[in-house]
């Protein structure tokens, strides 16, 4: 039914996030996944990296900021991520002037969306349940590695 | 004279920073470094490598806490750095739970002394002249980048 309900306001962009989110799970590492996109097209995709690579800065949106390169701008571009973004990744959205933020689901981490709102960054969350599910079983299989990620240890 | 002034308050770490932001412009690349501190100790030492690596997110206190790998926790440690901290490096200080940063210098850069604040971060600015004329010196030497790199081209 979830899929039924979620179909509606699933495109191809959260779409290809979930995609890396799933990818970096198959890996071992932490599922969440984000795309860059600019004028219909994708631009990078990113996943947390974090036990695959050893690194601390690399959250999903990080990847794919990392990903893109040297952009002129930013304030033609929308980010896709599967999960609210914590305050290094809301903080580098208000820094790059994204000005839109779409993302998967905030029910199972997040507290940047007033401060993402504050500096005027359009925040639409699709509250997927494909999403939290994902994020729900990989902390309850990897509860230690998920609250170094979030810096709860 | 400026070099008598800031004497005394420019410890060995903010000299580390300081000579990676030098390291970084040497390589054509933008002179911002920092340092890593725990209990009288480096961990990591980084500087701004947009240029050097064609990364966006390479400012120096991201390159800093990349190299320092995955860290249980930051809550005992000092960030030292050369300018005073955008709003993706200041995100990521409170997302990290670094409870005190050191700053170069905030004449030529810098609105997130307040954010820090608000989350409990302790702020030390050492005004330092030797930081200004680093930023000063790169900034009327390349305008363009400099923009692109506070993403205000």
């Amino acid at each position: 039914m979830s899929d039924q309900n979620t179909a509606a306001t699933k495109d191809e962009f959260m779409q290809a996030a979930i995609d890396e989110a799933r990818m970096g799970r198959a890996q071992g590492g932490i599922p969440i996944g984000s795309v860059l996109v600019r004028d219909g097209q994708l631009v990078s995709r990113g996943r947390n990296k974090r036990v695959q690579e050893n690194n601390a800065i690399k959250h999903g949106e990080m990847d794919a900021l990392m990903n893109a390169g040297r952009q002129r701008t930013y304030r033609d571009t929308v980010l896709y991520t599967t999960l609210m973004p914590c305050y290094m990744c809301a903080g580098t959205i208000v820094q790059f002037k994204i000005p839109k933020v779409v993302v998967g689901e905030s029910r199972t981490f997040g507290e940047s969306k007033e401060f993402l709102e504050s500096h005027g960054v359009e925040v639409v969350i699709l509250d997927l349940q494909e999403c939290v599910d994902l994020m729900n079983e990989f902390i309850a299989a990897e509860p230690t590695l998920w609250n170094e990620d979030i810096m709860e240890l």
